[in-house]
């Protein structure tokens, strides 16, 4: 059969092709259709060939959900080049390790980011060329040794029609971190063949099911391990994309959902949250919507019953991680039940369950497990890394435990790494916190290991009441007890007015475990 | 990212890993979970092997749509043979040619072919062994050199775990003849690569959509073109798989469909007629069907209307080619609009209109031309062939005349092969063919082109007509005039009782030539 490379340049040459009309909007800027999309994207690629880059060289960007950011997307993986997304929340020090470690040439940066982009830059020697984006004045100062250009004097000047897809399919094609809430941030190397099967994958009629008809609102940064592959799989349907920018609050949602028809969106369930309260506020309605696909977290079934009821659509629940491209399981698009847990793998990503030495359990259903995958979108080996991050049999390991019901549906229960050894037995924290966090007046909890000479390691629990609550800290430790093993419960309860997190929101336990266990 | 070949026996894995439970049904025989059957295939590929089968060796099978032909398929395939479907309708001498040039080793033969078959191995040298399927008495004679087995016999004797999967995605996995309605038969040699990615392309929501919640009635061979590529998506999706057997009259599937919720139905439409003749005859309904998917041939806007209607189900038109594996374009799987033409490609199926020379046409919209492909799943060189069947570009020429309308929907408006050159212009005859088709009385109609001194070639008309009637010549004729060129009226119209036709069905346009035009 014909050799035809699965390179990402293709799924946006086909909704040029065949949908050049469907539009991509950006929330209070323009909107573009593929077929021009598609054209100035191909002629940034030109630029970048223009102004030096070669083939493989990496392109930063540090930008929200635009028409510009998508463009600069399709100009660096089309061109041969790497799309490094980063992620603006992080600090600059986090920042600039990952730029220098990537040896970004360009840097690619979005509305309202000039300023930390101009800090950043001046620990960056390898950025020789800055792309100031989605049309905010020109405020980038000249910095010695670099070129600044907006998106249009960048076409001006240098933009011309480039070769794409030239190349092989298991060309790089993205870079993106892991966050990194503990231990240093590793890079995943995407590559045109991992994207184009994720994206297949991620379309099938159980998982993202996007249609031509189909208007899609990527609430999810698109610094997040593809955007969740948003950017690919809606050109490859023909569906209408909808950027929101910077801001995702409810009322801006509420909006754009309303103005442009969305029928689904993405994102995490705090942004869902946020568009919940607006509408019970408001008394507005989101009608057109059809389906919600949520992930970064697990999702509380209260949660899913408010948002179904509320928003008259459907819930899809799922995980995923960076290393996985990132889609992992999800629930289905349609059927009557509603979503259970994180959903299942679509076909091309195998999971098993494994014991802590790696050996494969017997038995698949119903019992905690370490969570292994394989597939063509799954890490091999971290950007720069010696190693391999693959067991014997090819298996990533997610540093997750996990369960599978009877049907089939994965249940994130806990990390690895956050497991407690007390007395040569493992305490799952998350367990512990999934009781605790329930209980009235608690805001947020984590549970951790501190060092103990009998038992190795002994489990704390760390909480933060929520605002105007005050806790008891016996009554903490009496819910707990009947519901998990009396070796489990805490040896200590810790009040904190204000949990440490990590940049991207989660706990940081590794703060926690140097402030309260002594690690 | 991680090394994983697109080999198809992960879709029987991921099936019997996920969805074990899930039914294959055979119409008037048994049924099977995914888990058996993936179980029975892979000890079938061992006891192949055992047998002395080499990697690559093929494996014909003469059989009708049942779960022994199924476990036969990924016997073959996941064992890294090669599956050759043969077509039963067609002649010994025909059979023969292809068994023969396949140097087929294993022929697996089905339910009432056994006489068939019979004849056939004593014309074919290479087969080895013989399976007899469908649990149908072993009926077989010993033949001299060779060893029968029913499935069953060759499973208690050698069948043996096999390992699955272990060789490059670019493996031969299918091999399949078109109809050679003209000319000799040529092979296609299908890939696990190929027909992996066909079957992701065909499962996207705008294309066969099947879910896990969906029962599948396959109404088209399985030696059609991998039937559609239905043996291999059902199991990727997780979806309950409808097998026939032989039968497809009205009243068989009517029933099956019943029994078995049939969700999504897929075969040509002579097949969906006499269903609807028996449903109008018996007023029966069929309330679990969602979505029928109809290829083959174009279907006439009426019958899709009569469809939709009766059935309370969408339908889906396609066009597909055995060089396509198939599908090429369909119409979508959900939306208000009903189906137009053949519908689109979804991604991974570039299209182009070329002039007769292979230049592209610099308008690709309603414009008729020579329709062109490129995709991951479409031939580049015929089974056995020196030459490539490819274009300067990569493009395989499909040999079909075809427009595109403003929405990107397919027409497929004739054959090159049978365009007529007269005067030097070109003459199209399945325009005057749709004319005269839709003409009271007619029955069966083609145009063909005769030798003619003076402009080249000239059009004859040849006429069956429908019971009972008879025709007006001259009237035939003037039902063109202003419907088409003067120029393109034929000049002779012959009346035939019978026409011939081809063992798919299709008019014999090389005997008709032969017969009326000197050829």
């Amino acid at each position: 059969m014909q050799p035809y490379a699965l390179t990402i340049d293709k799924f946006l040459d086909h909704a040029a092709k065949w949908w050049g009309d469907r539009e991509i909007v950006t929330a209070g800027a323009g909107r573009v259709g593929y077929e021009t999309l598609r054209q100035r994207s191909n002629r940034l690629s030109g630029a970048l060939t223009r102004l030096g880059l070669c083939t493989g060289d990496r392109v930063g960007t540090l930008a929200w959900n635009t028409q510009h950011h998508l463009e600069i997307y399709y100009a660096a993986m089309g061109g041969g080049f790497v799309c490094h997304t980063l992620n603006p929340r992080l600090t600059v020090a986090h920042l600039a390790a990952m730029v220098n470690e990537a040896e970004d040439r360009v840097l690619a940066v979005g509305a309202g980011l000039e300023d930390s982009a101009q800090t950043l830059l001046q620990h960056c020697p390898s950025i020789e060329v800055v792309v100031q984006l989605d049309d905010s004045p020109a405020s980038l100062h000249m910095i010695a040794g670099k070129r600044v250009f907006t998106v249009e004097t960048l076409l001006a000047s240098y933009g011309a029609e480039a070769r794409w897809g030239d190349f092989s399919e298991d060309a790089p094609a993205g870079l993106c971190y892991t966050s990194g809430t503990t231990g240093a941030p590793k890079g995943v190397l995407y590559t045109h063949r991992s994207n184009y099967l994720h994206t297949l994958r991620a379309l099938q009629a159980d998982a993202f099911a996007l249609t031509a008809a189909d208007s899609v609102l990527v609430a999810v940064p698109m610094f997040h391990a593809n955007g969740w592959g948003f950017p690919f799989a809606a050109p490859a349907a023909g569906a209408k994309l909808v950027l929101p920018g910077r801001q995702t609050d409810g009322a801006w949602l509420a909006t754009l959902i309303r103005d442009e028809g969305v029928t689904v969106a993405a994102g995490v369930q705090t942004v869902w949250q946020g568009l919940l309260d607006y509408l019970d506020a408001t008394g507005a309605d989101v009608p057109t919507l059809e389906r919600v696909i949520i992930g970064g977290s697990t999702c509380p079934d209260a949660l899913i019953e408010r948002m179904e009821k509320r928003l008259c659509a459907r819930v899809q629940t799922s995980w995923g991680m960076t290393e996985l491209s990132p889609l992992g399981t999800i629930a289905p698009a349609r059927g009557r039940a509603r979503a259970i847990a994180s959903g299942r793998p679509s076909v091309g990503l195998d999971l098993k369950l494994t014991d802590a030495a790696g050996a494969t359990l017997p038995r698949q259903r119903n019992v905690t497990g370490h969570l292994k995958v394989k597939g063509a979108s799954v890490v091999d080996r971290y950007f720069k890394a010696q190693a391999e991050a693959l067991d014997a049999e090819g298996y990533f390991d997610t540093g997750d435990l996990a369960t599978i019901d009877d049907a089939g549906n994965l249940t994130i229960s806990g990390r690895t790494k956050d497991l407690i050894k007390s007395g040569g037995e493992w305490i799952n924290p998350a367990e512990i916190e999934a009781i605790v966090g329930r209980l009235p007046g608690v805001g947020l909890v984590a549970v951790i290991g501190r060092n103990d000479p009998k038992w190795g390691e002994r489990p704390i629990l760390v909480v933060e009441p929520q605002k105007c609550h005050t806790l008891n800290e016996r009554a903490l430790l009496d819910a707990l007890r009947g519901n998990v093993a009396d070796w489990w419960i805490p040896d200590q309860v810790i009040q904190v007015a204000h949990m440490p997190l990590a940049p991207t929101g989660k706990i940081d336990k590794n703060r926690l475990r140097t402030e309260y266990a002594g690690a």
